[in-house]
């Protein structure tokens, strides 16, 4: 079927000249009309020999471009095909070649044995088995293995850690519907009965493989999935003296795996982490391409130093001279550039690291960290920022429940049998806590927003609570936040921590550039602002509407303590060029920071956000 | 048709729970199978209400996985609505909901008048007409504004630089299929006829601006599209005084835009360059995502000063104590941190800023740079990295040129009548220059590769060009590697520059961590390495295998004179943590990097870096 799907398509376009129409649409519209059609021959039509995807990305981001476009968009594109390139699985045939990595293998229970079949990854553990060797093997695509059984003469150098390629037949170890029910008696198959017959058999070297490794599978519950390669060739690529080797196969807590972040990100919890990292910068990139905002690079050396706060990291070249002629610093935050940016390019948003030199030692802080900045320009009203909040990170978790990583963590969870795992999915936050968290962050209602006003009304009947008095015109401390977050977030009905904006703070509290309320509360003066607080962590995200008022700036500025600079004595380090950006041409605009390593922290319930990035610095620790 | 698009899929899904089924094949499976599907109707079905796709990102992403999952990805997911925001562009009839910025406007050019247009943007340029002011409206999302013709009276506060919130009619200009041939006489229509007439017919207060305007294009040449705003109200956002307003709607070398790098952004060239600076970082996130590799943030703030060379910048915070306790400094260069991590999850790619201290006063040089860099393990052949580099930069330009920066920088240049654009573009390299860069980077077949000792043998007969002899065992100076990629880059048959790959340089010259070659050139040693040249600029990425063995890796830090750390005494700084990735299990692997910021300049020809970037940090410069 697949074959006529593909001469479907050949028709209107020569595939030989690497090329495929131009629009996802055409291709699936033409590939869906074909008789016979079934998903999987799709899938093969839309895939090359080498399962390389002929839809190019922008086919995707195009959609709606292509569409407006009218019948240009017919011609818009050629695609290109990957040439077959290295993945760490290969398989023998071309049917197959969308399977590339332990996590494609781990997911394909095909009826019948496969030979052929080349892995490479690491070993993660050995267990003995009568005259072979079961071998966890691990490519850092899943947070599980594979099983690799393999004669105990082939198996001398692999060891835990070691870097293997192996060859062998994928095939299933349970061999047939009823092997669950009792497997001992599904593998008395005996040499002769294997030849010419096509149903999964298990064997190494006439031994009952697959037996000893259901067996041991019992044994250890390693692995969900009853398939295995049943190895013919192994190279060892890289070894490993299990006894020297810092990781091991079997619980290390996160504080001593934190002293060798060069080796830490091997385990299985840590990749999963970092993969899901990744997952989430591709998902957020998506999102903002979507909604035209444009990614910028705001600079990572400023001329800002944080007004004197001494939270800011200075950057020094060798030799007495300033490199700059004037002292500069790692940027505290993009916004002001982004503001620049903004009045240029209408909707900008970016991902950087930020820095802080705070000696802070807490779970919550690094000195290095990543934010994703967004601001907006021509928007008024603030809940137009607070909506977009509440859009990106919900999209970002409806998309991360659709890739591997975030699945992994909860799945895995369940079915845990392994000690190790389960020590590590201990140090993490509550299954049922972390799923409200999720329940919370896809409610299609919008999330709480009360004022600041609102919130100490509901913290000063409670004061007992606290340690720090909740008092107008205070910031609200880490304890109230909690508060806040536990007790208005809290959704009974789907039992979800749903993220609550608290809006309008004290003015005298907040930023200079933050736009004053129109409407002062009672108590003082506000300004148009608005921090995101979630269980545990607390703030997550901060956002406000910008004083785009030149003279309103200046008085805030004032207000604040800081000195107005002229125009006429400017000088390299002062904040003139902020004020031009009202000068000429500032409509109302507002935008938001969220720390990315906190809201990953969040996702994951990993408690510490050390945990989440890959060479976590703060004070007094930096390593390689 | 869209309507019944509509009802045909909610047969399947409640369209009041804000979702569609989960997979784009299924959503597009049934939409394309409803009678009288046509591409608007079919787009119509994939937006919502406020024209945002009910697609979710992932599902792009996650077709291939979806795919092999089987049944259960038809219940994978959930789509969610975007509510109405506010885009710069507001469409009265949620028919054409979908146009939410100038550029989209500009694009559309429907038979009809449309009424209540709403446009918020920037006064580009204010043209006098008998009554009435002709002008141009940019928000950033286009090179080019749309125009807008506004009642003389209306416009007072109108002026260049200034941000406004416009309302109107979208209409056609030049009124009727023949108003090319013959405008003035298509612009007659009378008050009477315009009544109940459906035509296209534009006209402020009785006057006939149609032609005022069609003449005021003739002469400026500004705008290729017919149609027009025909302002009803004004609302000034942010008022500009045109007189002290450094941007100017006239010429302005690139020399003095930056010296003013927080409004530069602004001008049409620059703003442009900046969306191609977006759509780049999408392209090839959404390329790295196909191909598997995971995105990874390694750090910035390192314990290597490069060596000692003086390279790198330092970084220090408040007080006489070290933050970190020993000294740390900006990275210049991510990759021993990405070897780590694709040792832990296989092949890993970054965008990450790095940093240089160099006082050098160049083009092509800045102190803080954006480098793409990937790793890929358990690859031993050079050619698969050589591979995904030009699979790479082969994708990024497929995918540009279906996006809007890319083109307009493209054809904007062939039907230039703008003074002040003709000039900006002259700038940039020349237009058939920049076409054989393109050309070179989409050739499908493999880019040139030769060994260093070959690229000698093509230097020396021609000693004379140079300023340095060429001579095996010295580095390739900037002449040598720019006539290479002249020579050797250049396809006669295509007009092509296509870029060139020197591979296995002396060892002696070239990093520590580079792996010998198993075949010695006869002059001597090399590594296996490549550098990808291309004309003007040289060098604009560069890669290697690693080396992979322990006591190989120390030998080559022997023969570059650089200390061998030993376990027993590990200082914080040393390199005892990238020795210790060889310890265990390390599999052959190689790796580039790209400077990000040099490929924009070349995709573009914009012959400096410092414009590519939004705000340059070089020698004695950091700007804001």
């Amino acid at each position: 079927a697949s074959h006529a799907v593909r001469s479907h398509l050949s028709n209107h376009t020569p595939p030989h000249q690497g090329s495929l129409p131009g629009s996802l649409l055409q291709i699936i519209h033409r590939t869906s009309s074909c008789p016979g059609a079934t998903h999987s021959c799709i899938f093969n039509a839309l895939h090359d020999a080498s399962g390389a995807c002929l839809l190019h990305p922008t086919h995707f981001m195009m959609l709606p471009k292509l569409m407006s476009r009218g019948p240009s968009w017919r011609q818009a594109s050629r695609l290109l095909r990957s040439p077959r390139r290295p993945y760490s699985v290969r398989m023998p045939d071309e049917a197959y070649s969308y399977i590339k990595s332990v996590a494609d293998l781990r997911a394909w229970q095909p009826g019948t044995d496969v030979p052929d079949v080349e892995v490479c990854g690491w070993v993660r553990s050995v267990r003995k088995s009568s005259g072979v060797r079961l071998i966890d093997i691990t490519d850092g695509s899943s947070m599980r293995p594979v099983q690799a059984v393999v004669d105990k003469k082939l198996s001398t150098d692999m060891r835990p850690g070691a870097a293997v390629r192996l060859k062998g037949t994928w095939y299933n170890a349970k061999n047939g519907p009823n092997a669950d029910s009792d497997v001992s008696n599904s593998q008395t198959t005996d040499e002769k009965a294997l030849e010419g017959d096509s149903e999964p058999v298990s064997r190494v070297n006439g031994d009952r493989v697959g037996q000893a490794s259901a067996q041991a599978e019992g044994d250890a519950g390693s692995a969900q999935t009853m398939h295995e390669l049943q190895v013919s060739d192994v190279e060892i690529l890289g070894s490993c003296d299990p006894q020297t080797y810092p990781i091991q196969n079997k619980y290390q807590t996160p504080e001593s795996l934190r002293t060798i972040s060069h080796l830490r990100s091997r385990t299985p919890l840590n990749s999963t982490l970092l993969r899901l990292r990744s997952d989430a910068t591709a998902l957020l990139t998506q999102f903002f391409f979507q909604e035209k905002f444009q990614q910028t690079h705001p600079p990572i050396i400023t001329s800002s130093d944080c007004e004197g706060a001494g939270e800011a990291f200075a950057v020094k070249a060798g030799g007495p001279a300033e490199f700059f002629r004037d002292p500069k610093y790692l940027t505290v935050s993009t916004q002001l550039h982004l503001e620049a940016l903004a009045q240029a390019l209408g909707n900008v948003w970016t991902l950087s690291p930020t820095f802080r030199a705070e000696q802070s030692d807490t779970s919550r802080h690094l000195s290095e960290f990543y934010m994703l900045e967004a601001e907006m320009s021509f928007v008024r009203d603030m809940d137009q920022v607070m909506d977009l909040v509440q859009r990106m990170m919900r999209s970002l978790a409806q998309g991360l429940k659709l890739l591997n990583a975030a699945n992994e963590l909860e799945e895995n969870r369940l079915d845990s049998r392994d000690p190790a795992e389960r020590l590590a999915f201990a140090d993490l936050v509550d299954r049922r806590e972390l799923q409200r968290r999720w329940r919370g962050l896809l409610v299609p209602s919008r999330w709480p927003r009360i004022t600041y006003t609102e919130a100490m009304e509901k913290l000063q009947p409670v004061t007992a609570k606290f340690e720090h008095k909740p008092v107008w015109g205070g910031g609200l401390q880490s304890e109230h936040e909690k508060y806040l977050a536990e007790e208005v977030g809290y959704d009974k009905a789907n039992d979800a921590y749903v993220p609550v904006f608290i809006t309008h703070y004290p003015r005298e509290i907040k930023a200079f550039y933050m736009i004053r309320s129109a409407e002062p509360a009672a108590q003082g003066e506000t300004v148009d602002c608005f921090d995101l607080l979630v269980p545990s962590l607390g703030e997550l995200a901060g956002g406000s509407m910008r004083e785009h008022r030149l003279s309103e700036l200046e008085d805030n500025m004032r207000l604040h303590g800081l000195e107005v600079p002229k125009r006429r004595v400017a000088a390299s380090n002062d904040m003139i060029w902020y004020l031009d950006l009202r000068r000429w041409g500032c409509p109302p605009h507002g935008g938001f920071g969220l720390g990315f390593d906190r809201l990953l922290s969040y996702l994951t319930g990993v408690p510490n956000i050390r945990d989440v990035v890959p060479f976590p610095r703060h004070y007094e620790r930096c390593d390689c």
